[in-house]
């Protein structure tokens, strides 16, 4: 945590806030009578990071107009991201519930947000021009158009003011098949989307999907995917990837690959084992790369972002409540296991 | 907890399930990072306490098809409910937030339900006659069918089975607008869903509400009002009320009053400080209702009824977990606080 | 807690150490998945608050060879209790659940204790010669001889020789008609043992037990069962009671009252609401009668006891981890919730 | 918790952030192996509270330079706190232990604050000129003088700013004999700070402590007091009290009484039984006070804060979590613990 | 957890349902004031791993007819085991203390069972004949007639009845020399019982122990044993082993072997690193056995079985509250920590 | 633990008592409101592993003369210390906070200590003739002298006596920069004090920071440090080190080295992957060194001490709470996890 804030443009992200609920010590629901919470959501947690890295950061989003929707706001102040842009509506904060697994038993899910404060969004609650006064970044991902029409078109107005501005629109752009319910083709929404952005966070799984391509895994197949990819969408400058190998739940390893628009690099690998929570390593590893382009070359951008996803695996809960410091220390090595005092 | 079940015709009860979830010690949810949860929901806490008095208790419900569906079903299982007619369905089971009051600060609760899995329940995912095979009492409150249309529905269409086949329907028909958001006034559907029943468990204020009528709340009130519900709704025999004082959220006091057909009955006070859990304390209240109409006389009926709403102040959660002997401790006056050895 | 002990003859007391097991927030044992525990049983409370109190205390018992005993042992010296008459046997540590009420739920304990380690206690087991050197007040309750034969045996054994050696013998004889298992007759007993004793604490209750008598219970009958007593059981000196009026579970209100061998003395009455723990406050009772005796006059004693055993209602746990100081705050009336700091 | 802040002048509050750390369940520390822990201080409650209350408030203070001190801003800024005027520092932050009292039994604190980050502070280290820009209010009590030569001077300086630049100082002036480790005479100091405010909140102990006087604690002396206090200190214009009157440690009455300059006002008494956390509830009083001067006449504020303060008797922590319409639900009695929904 | 259970012949198993106690997060008892707990015992952990896998279950056993005998049966219940053939009796249900370990530090055990509710069963409190209609399973293990002649002698008659009834008697008889405390000789008593049994689950030190015998631990010394066995018990049909290595108490490998009758068969090794928990790894095997016979050949019988061993490491308590498809998932190799969403 | 002590001479430990508090679940502070507690300190960490094997030891000592210090004696007599050279005085009791690490992130220690009752010891304070009584061994560790000249002059009092006693002084000098505020050069003190000792617990990093040498760190580098340590302070007569190597911090390695006096001795490593507490291991380690020390050999002193020191990394908290068989396991290598029961 950072407490002077040297004064930039800001950072602003746009999606949902969810609230997570977990049973503790990898028990199952059913095992349980308690559990913890926090608040998080993929872009939030792009959000949380980068307010802990010294950014400004603001979040665009809905909450419910209820005690929850009051405690959600709370925990985005605590992480010191700026709630003036968000909206308090009479539909419930969307949720989610998580199993932890371990070793070779996976954490499970289940999701109830199709009908809440977000997905009840629509351009007309956003103040786009005022919220991107002073931005410099604009982070989005593809979980966000995936929730419902309103939050879609909420998100093009946004993106679509961005480049205007010339604004630096980071994309996110996962696909995931079990959402999308509300009638729109994701790979197309995907696609139109990517096409009003500037920095691609994903790798050959996500360019297939939006383009509809085939390209293989390795580095080659990357290095042509991302090529194709910045033919199709040519706002994309450059393509920041992370490739993991999951030895079991509780035993990961990750690498970061990047297209730089001129060329290929690539980082180390981090191996974590005794992971403390897999959830949000993957905003982690993309707050690094927004964090990355505002410090640091390209190389050094990736270095930080895969030591911050390795990072992550220690933190509890969605955030990466770590310093720049903290990352470093990672990017350099140090990771013994020696106490701090 | 009774083992040995006497094997007489069971109860069954239509309603959802809502997981509720509370940070415990009084706290606001935004001081608090776990919550405690509880499955209930007004006639499944009627149909757990049923159990517990060693009924046979059958629960018509969805549920949600993922791994919190799955911790409905077990802790239904964990009460002793029948759960072979519940269906699992691809919406998120409903819940509420409860921040639990103190003294001079009342508890507030935020609802998650107007989308889950009851919400969508519908007359064919009921197989009614099959339910109410060997079945001698249906309960229902008046939160069903203010949930949604298909919930109206289902219900209607068991109360109608349920009089052809000589069924006693009981019915707990409070008026929530807050409720009541798919379009149907709820007034019109509870005085034709009372229509539909014989015993009335309610008061004055739910007979205003049913009947549009003024009648006042002292006792000539609840009897004129009783009358003209039993004149209107003539299949109505019986009414039982309960009337709470509460002093604060931690100190209140509730006797019992009823209309026989014939005449007026009512109950000592019994006074509760020290509150450990107010919800569900109408369910236990019906639940005493729906055990002592098979066992005791009215008055004892009253008594019992109007004791186990009480003890339920005293239990964490929503369900009454007490056993037939230690109401009647109550009712006895046993109420010291002796170590039961 | 005292640290600097005032060196003077020390207190024994006999009797079994047990682990308490209990759901926290008055749970029922099945809504839980977790328990506090805590150790003691009657006689340890008694030397628990008398460390506390500042006095040398020595309990003689077994415990469990096992993980159980070793923290059984290390509960005990950590209230300053001296654990060097500790005989380790390879039976289990003796245990109880304990379900905490609440209003006018009474709490229920289940016993777990007739195979014991204390239950296979022998008198070849205990040196009695050894720990009543250097001891001048001998405690024991009516709960240990009910336990088996051998914990009988070796009680009646350390109270003849105490008896021998001029040691001030304290007898706290509630018969508990639900233990007697063994095969002996508890009144006989317990009147045999009485009569190796010098000070009865205890009311009209335990004396029509012992004497088999029927005594009525306001104060001429108190008066006349304790002359009565000290005629059967010449050794008997004083006698001193408590009586005790439960409004509820969490509301309680205790007084003294003792015959002094010449008159008969009585206290003011303490009030306690939201009471937090009710288990072993006879026990604080009865230690405060052994610090009595030992520092004040009759009366002083008297308030003393009942001022320890009302702020016992207030500790968690088993034990009286109050000061001296504390209790005389009590007496002195300071009740009125000021904060030390 | 309001979201959106009447843009008007802000608050500022002067003093130290404490850490306080509690064992639960009244347990005592001895019996514990967790504490519950949350950051308070008397000015920082009084900033929580008018934060919850929707205004804008910034405190002045030291915390440490280490994982403490992160925890502590965090804290600030989740409660709506402006922190850009917190310094940190390279001494730990202040903190206390609390045990939790119940019934007849106090509460007991021990703290460790005389070497700490706030006790630090010193002049140079704030910047009041640029502090005090856009202030209407600034508070303080009489902990932070007593804490260290360098906090008198800090808080000395900014009252002389305040004054010239017609700020309205609110002074909570209550006298500890326990701190005043430094060298200075309490008395006098107070009265100098005194002397640089407008509103006195305290009563007749706190003027007969800085005066040096005795007046009487009922009506008469608490009007005179007032007079005598303003004739010695003219800035004074109004004087706020609270009667306080302890059952015991979980039963409290509280009203409120003034002195406007013109006359005598009062309140109706607050019961409050089942007390949660006695602590910052007079803090709690002096939020409503600052909020009451900003919104309300003299009776309505008078009895504003004296809601305010029996509300907080049913909230865990140091500060008052509430908002203005819960305590005006207070105000209008609504006091019945009906639920919320 | 399967809620539409097949309707096919039902399991039955027979023995004692154990209350284990442990504190959390590797404590030793005596760091600990509080204690997780979980219902278990060898027996119910195979019935409630059968129950999430969509069998019918029931198991036969003495439970306490006290609070703790209410939960243990509310804890079947929970499972989805058919509880109305047990018994309530006066002795206290059994149970055990468990210290978990981690690494190189192994975890300890302190049982309180040898008079216990289970060892007071006898042959006349179970109706065999009613309990074994419609079973075609029944399952034992060598702790039962270990721990009384009643629990000898009732088993006995069970398993001379189903003998008789020609349903399938799957033996788990691992000798425990520090039970056996009543007078029989285990080894004796294992080989009567076996000789009873059509399914051998255990390997070459089982069967040295019963047999006693030498044969070797590797390949040709588990088959020369298996044959033996055979032979001397010629009952049995197939014997079925699990093959630990023990790397720490927080790294286990296991694989499968098995003797078909005619061929040696096995399966690979899975590696479990952060093992959760590791009480009821071998009781997940043997219902794996019992689900596999049923449902697929020898070789997929020992891999499920494997399989199902394995991912019990993973989950706390005693049962493996996994279904059918979590355990394919692991025969299949889906291992590597992908979030199930 | 050990409950039957032989009656040798005992073990003195001269240092602070430090109250530890950490979030549990690897948590940071800030997403914390709970925290767990261990006194500890790093001789007191000696003295509790030492009473765990059976020793008598006395701790000198200050504690805090209010509820903390209360419940470190608590603490320090629950683990068998003697606490009667332990005084009260009124200045708080140290403490630290703790983030626990997981793999790659470290764990982060904040202090606050150096005004607190430790530092404020004095020579006056102690009666060292009186605490060197009946001891044989008094050992000291580098922090102590670095906390407070009173410290200093504390500990040099005690160890010229224990000289002239012939009392055995061991030594675990570790210099930490960031203590050693009061004026005193760090290395010169340390030297000063290693001169007045006999065996030294530490390697060639202690060694160079001591003599101000620059040994190298392999085997060669470690005699030739030990050898001119001995010629420098010729009253050391062996040097006992353990060699680390942390993978991260929940793997590490261990294994000793020592130097005799005569020859260069090692053990084999020992590998601790999930570790659950790093803190204390380097006590646990000189521990094992004392006890060895007073009943092996050399070698065995070197693989006791270093199985210490490897189990304690499975301990929570900051002392080794092992017995001496539990070490002697780890020596014989049953490290496969097999529970004991």
């Amino acid at each position: 945590m950072q407490q002077n804030i040297i004064n930039k443009g800001k950072v602003v992200t746009f999606g949902e806030v969810l609230m997570r609920l977990s049973p503790s010590e990898n028990r199952k629901l059913q095992q349980s009578n308690r559990m913890d919470f926090f608040f998080g959501g993929t872009e939030m947690n792009v959000a949380a990071s980068l307010a802990y890295f010294g950014l400004n950061v603001q979040q665009v989003t809905n909450v419910s107009n209820d005690l929850v929707g009051d405690a959600a706001i709370t925990s985005m102040r605590q992480f010191g991201i700026d709630v003036s842009a968000v909206n308090k509506v009479h539909h419930p904060l969307g949720l989610y519930f998580l199993e932890v697994g371990s070793a070779l038993r996976p954490s499970k899910i289940a999701y109830n947000r199709l009908h809440g404060s977000f997905a009840n969004i629509s351009p007309e609650q956003v103040d786009w021009e005022s919220v991107l006064e002073n931005c410099n970044y604009l982070h989005w991902t593809g979980i966000s158009p995936a929730i419902s029409e309103g939050a879609y078109q909420t998100l093009k107005e946004g993106l679509e003011l961005a480049q205007q501005k010339g604004i630096t629109v980071t994309a996110d752009p996962a696909y995931r098949s079990n959402l999308w319910k509300y009638g729109r083709n994701g790979q197309e929404v995907l696609k139109e989307l990517v096409s009003l952005s500037n920095i691609f966070i994903g790798g050959v799984n996500e360019i297939n999907e939006i383009l509809n391509t085939d390209f293989p895994f390795e580095e080659e197949g990357f290095i042509g995917a991302s090529k194709k990819l910045i033919e199709e969408c040519p706002k994309i400058e450059k393509v920041f990837d992370k490739v993991r190998t999951g030895l079991s739940a509780s035993w990961q390893k990750i690498y970061g690959q990047a297209w730089t628009g001129e060329k290929y690099i690539t980082t180390e690998e981090h191996e974590v084992t005794d992971v403390v929570d897999r959830i949000g390593t993957g905003d982690a590893y993309a707050a690094g790369i927004l964090y990355g382009l505002q410090h640091f070359d390209d190389q050094k951008t990736l270095e930080f972002a895969n030591a911050a996803c390795a990072l992550k695996h220690t933190i509890l809960g969605d955030a990466n409540l770590v310093s720049v410091e903290e990352v470093l220390e990672v990017v350099h090595g140090n990771t013994g296991g020696r106490i701090k005092r």
